[in-house]
């Protein structure tokens, strides 16, 4: 019955999914527009109420002098990297190997902005404070990702970031946070935003991911910095007559999900445990330390979709939409826990689990 | 009573404004989704019905084999450029002195591309045969903007941009459409657009001009072309999640108003010739090609200023938000014909441009 359709349709036919805030329908515009008084103007060329009024209430909540609103996070960590580098006169800059800029932005970074990159700490590992210490090139900017998502959403310890920011303001080398996913991290670090960004000059947050709005994303800084930022904006064809669509979904849902971020994170650790009481599976983190994490099976491509595909079926829960195979005897999928997981009924959740501990051999 | 007020203030004010579709309010995004099923799922990443099948309408309307919705037009036409440069090995375009690239978008084609820049014809007139038969250098791309937009929205003769397009295909030279306002010239060659673009290699068209939406721009071309305006969509980070708030009313607003561009067109004349009725004012073009057409004034800003919010007060009637001061006796002001001229009862338009004559001395 379930041979004849694929993971993703399958998924798509569960009712009850463990990750995620839900689908991405229209019914996100429609829910954070239903309050909003139509005669309300659009913010027009990054001017007006609608646009500074979020980027004001961003600054403050980061603790930084000033934001933007960009359209997309590609566009601002692009263009917060160029500001460092001509600052400092050096195009290179330091990230790590699975950094965004090198994996997802078919290499805007160096196509657009002629910056060079040097690959910082191991594939599977995080930037430590020794990777900076080593370092022995200049560079224009360092960039560091909280959580690292590409290897499950792993953080080091509080006290290497402050001793890289020590470090890299003591040299002179500006540090840029990729906080994609800053909000989800606040509840292990138990740190206020505006802490982890004063070790920061500059940090770009985005509100499509554990925010669930529909797309968008904020770069802070102080005012030179910001101001330089939208002549590049400008440049890149960011500078949209109306951003208003993504603005106010990202406040609504801003408003909606923050507060939710521990309940997240406590979701995160609970899920994990159940997948890792299951034969052949892992978790990366083993315990998570955000609302995200990688589940690693040890068995083939082939039969785990079968498996997944028969529990889809038999109890309406819904593990992942895809599998990367990382080789024949292994594969692995994202886990991002938002609103759906608390949804669940618990005796389903553990039917799901109970099935999966017994079917993967 | 008036001089205590600003010109656009006083202008926000009036109950009759001769240009526009009205504001720039989220009433247009509610009034575009107001119908559409909050079920139907977001585009993602450049994928899924929403943006595949607009796209291929708008392929199919302009006559090309593919088209690319991007979020703005700056994005659009630079990548559009760099492709054909790329193309041709030659890092030069040639366009015209007062084309948006050259003076809205903070010097992107460079900055970003590294695009030398030809400016081509007079900056009061418009691009000629004579002006590309001339060219001595090798150029990547010519780009010609129809209509003329910073000199009133002037065109060309339809024939000289048959003989302009069969010269550059004769010699090898990729011809680009800034076609930000197309729909709006179609009523005066009386041709489609598909007629129009089939002289050109690369087509942009815009959705927030005179079809009202609320932003957004398509890119068209052939196969080869479009893919690798993804790929560069990509590295400006213009390919967002979502870009569907941007599309839904884009293809709204094209269906509720492409079949009112004879209208328009019809009605920019009427009001030019009303304005020109006036002393000391001029229109260009003298007689409209478009929906658009600016208004020069021999006298100075004060004063046209005093008497432009003495009529606004008086009838309601709101000639423009603005005045472009050229010299110290001499202002300017563009007028685009949306649906709000057509709303004004012809009683009070008339009394407005009465006073309007009666005034100016």
């Amino acid at each position: 019955m379930t041979d004849s359709i694929s993971l993703v349709e399958a998924f798509k036919q569960t009712r009850y999914q463990i990750a995620g805030n839900g689908k991405r329908t229209i019914q996100v515009l429609k829910e954070a527009f239903g309050q909003v008084d139509g005669q309300q103007e659009s913010d027009m060329y990054g001017n007006g109420e609608i646009i500074e009024m979020f980027q004001e209430k961003m600054a403050a909540y980061l603790g930084k002098k000033s934001a933007v609103f960009f359209p997309s996070g590609t566009m601002a960590q692009q263009i917060a990297l160029r500001i460092w580098c001509d600052e400092k006169g050096i195009n290179k800059v330091a990230y790590h190997p699975l950094s965004h800029l090198e994996i997802h932005e078919a290499d805007g970074l160096k196509e657009l902005h002629h910056i060079e990159t040097l690959l910082l700490g191991n594939v599977a590992g995080l930037i430590e404070l020794a990777d900076v210490l080593n370092l022995n090139q200049e560079i224009g900017c360092l960039l560091l990702e909280l959580p690292q998502r590409e290897i499950g959403g792993q953080l080091p310890e509080y006290q290497t970031i402050v001793e890289i920011s020590e470090y890299c303001r003591a040299k002179g080398i500006p540090l840029h946070l990729d906080g994609a996913r800053l909000f989800e991290i606040l509840p292990y670090y138990q740190k206020s935003a505006a802490e982890v960004c004063s070790l920061f000059d500059s940090v770009y947050i985005s509100f499509y991911k554990g925010i669930g709005g529909i797309a968008g994303a904020i770069l802070a800084g102080d005012n030179d910095f910001t101001k330089q930022s939208k002549v590049w904006k400008r440049r890149h064809g960011g500078d949209l007559i109306g951003l208003y669509p993504y603005i106010i979904s990202a406040d609504y849902n801003f408003d909606k999900r923050i507060s939710k971020m521990d309940q997240y994170y406590e979701d995160a650790k609970e899920l994990a445990t159940l997948f890792n009481t299951c034969p052949f599976i892992q978790t990366i983190p083993a315990v998570p330390v955000s609302n995200m994490f990688h589940v690693h099976i040890t068995r083939p491509k082939e039969q785990v979709e079968a498996v997944f595909k028969e529990i889809y079926y038999e109890t309406g829960i819904g593990f992942t939409s895809y599998l990367n195979e990382k080789n024949q005897s292994s594969v692995s999928f994202e886990v991002s826990v938002g609103d759906q997981y608390n949804s669940i009924p618990k005796d389903k959740l553990h039917e799901g689990f109970q099935l999966l501990q017994g079917k993967l051999k």
